[in-house]
């Protein structure tokens, strides 16, 4: 096996913690002496040990004299658990070959104290997939506000349910599956009063087979009209509801629904909507780094008008409703130019069985 | 060499002539000798050479005792041209292989006819992609209108222009360039006058340093509202340019246009649009074997709706416009139904340049 390929078995390690790792990155490391993998770890959880430390751990002996080969920088600080950098160099190890450096100035500088103590370092091995797989966590220590990805499900002539209402479903099986995907990789999931009111969703993450974790669900409700019956109250499911409200809600309403362990969340309102940028501070100041958007169509009209979204994913079905009269996957003032209109980078199209997948990233 | 191979390049010369054969087919042929290609021909305009006379012609004295690879069963009547048959049984052919059988009763029994004169004969090496080639002429065979093709093309979120009325451009220079590489291949183009108001489409065929053939022009304007200025009336092109209107249209307007060569053909109404089925078997009956609609998004609904449509060509800009105000793909009232949306079969998904290319047939 060649350096590229046990970073790439490092990277497919770290995969495995997406989504459970919150606030911090996920992140894989493998052992490797005289060319065997002698150790493999990964990042399972907030507190748990680090990537590096497990895959040390998993070598054994063999750790001595071995090279490694790690997700992200090695860190520094002590934090919720001392500092890999003296686990590295306590074992043995003789080379260090990290994909992406720690943006995180608290945790960074564990290369070059590595290499201090005469441990051979270098960065940048598949820096580029490995960015990828921390995209939120890189964003939300640059910004201190949620990495936001906009889910979006439509035809191709851009409807989510037709004129009569009818949504279910827009998408096939697969590409529904793979929303759960998604929503067991993010902190939290947003959706707005219109939706909730039109489909009563659960908004947990369902995968059969899989252990997975809920978001965090949040709900926009500026005038707090959430029924106390909606099934995102009412379910089990140990991560909370938070409802978002403007100002001068009916406080006996908000009482009753603090009463049933909702969380209420007043924000500012910007051009009478709630103001997406306030809320994205606050949701950043809670710890929450990434947060999917899932709609409804003023939800995800404003949000991109807002420019708090950074990713877009985009499922087409192979359907037409052929009318104008169906509901727009964005309600609401659109732009008047083209040179306004948002324009995705980094787009890959693939096909999740009969359904399109368009990914992109708002320039 | 084998086989195959020697009918995809059968295929590859029949594709030269796609747009310049109708109302025939286009069609590819070879001359095999000793494993050497020595022979090549396609149809290249209706009344001209059939593929295989050419390619016969080509291969001169060493066509016989030689395989002759064709795309289409040879025809066994004498149309424009006398019977391939006779000229194959004339050169001395030993065996013919053909991609898909002649649906045209009138000029089938061609291999029949070979295998009962002592040449080998089979059909359906690379069929299905022959058919494809063909599909337009397969279809008007069978049912006397024209196949049609839909193209579209919008913003992700299904737009063809902003509120403000600006499409120019929603899609990228490619994709662009591969619409006019589609309007070659047809015999007619389409459009409603509300995209020639908008507009003022030339609707001419420019491809820089291509030959090219004008489709026929095809304006559906009930009323009559076309300017006697428009630029398909104004502009030089062999094509003619017919205007579809409905009963009872100002006399001396008509009068006026014919007298500036334009053709108007009038037609029923039905729940007040042009009657898109009845003009199907008119158009079918000047022989026009394949239209492209090009919109706009009233022409588009209508033609979904009237189920004329048999293929979409969709394409779809990486852009958004964000709100639900923007000129709709679509235009008019859609399905109430998911049930009743209509679905693609056999879909592709390319990407040109920038832009998504999404083609598939109307279930």
């Amino acid at each position: 096996m060649t350096d590229k390929e046990y970073m790439q078995l490092a990277l497919a390690l770290a995969a495995r913690g997406k989504g459970f790792t919150s606030p911090n990155p996920c992140v894989g490391a493998v052992v490797v002496k005289n060319g065997e993998v002698v150790g493999q770890g990964w990042h399972r959880a907030y507190g748990a040990d680090h990537a590096e430390v497990m895959a040390i751990d998993d070598a054994k002996d063999a750790a001595r004299g071995a090279d490694l080969f790690v997700t992200l920088e090695p860190c520094n600080h002590f934090g919720k658990t001392p500092p890999c950098t003296h686990k590295i160099l306590a074992a043995g190890i003789r080379r260090v070959t990290a994909a992406c450096p720690d943006p995180n100035p608290a945790a960074s500088g564990g290369l070059a104290f590595l290499s201090q103590n005469n441990v051979a370092v270098s960065c940048g091995l598949l820096q580029d997939q490995a960015e990828i797989l921390i995209e939120d966590f890189l964003w939300y220590v640059r910004h201190h506000t949620p990495f936001v990805t906009l889910k979006c499900a439509a035809t191709l002539d851009g409807r989510i349910a037709t004129f009569a209402g009818e949504s279910k479903w827009i998408t096939c099986e697969a590409a529904r599956a793979f929303g759960h995907e998604i929503r067991g990789q993010v902190d939290a999931i947003l959706v707005g009063s219109g939706t909730l009111h039109a489909d009563n969703p659960s908004l947990t993450c369902r995968i059969p087979g899989k252990q997975t974790r809920d978001p965090v669900r949040i709900i926009l409700d500026t005038r707090l009209t959430i029924s106390e019956h909606a099934k995102v109250i009412r379910q089990e499911s140990v991560a909370p509801t938070i409802v978002v409200t403007g100002p001068d809600v009916p406080a006996d309403k908000k009482a009753r629904l603090l009463k049933q362990n909702v969380q209420i969340l007043e924000i500012g309102l910007k051009n009478n909507r709630l103001d997406l940028q306030e809320l994205m501070v606050t949701l950043g100041e809670m710890s929450i780094t990434s947060l999917l958007i899932e709609g409804g169509g003023t939800v995800a009209a404003n949000a991109l008008a807002e420019g708090i979204v950074n990713k877009l994913i985009y499922f087409l079905a192979p359907k037409l409703l052929g009318g104008s009269d169906g509901k727009a996957v964005f309600e609401g003032k659109g732009v008047e130019k083209l040179a306004d209109a948002v324009t995705l980078a980094r787009m890959t199209v693939t096909r999740v069985d009969t359904d399109i997948l368009v990914q992109g990233y708002i320039k």
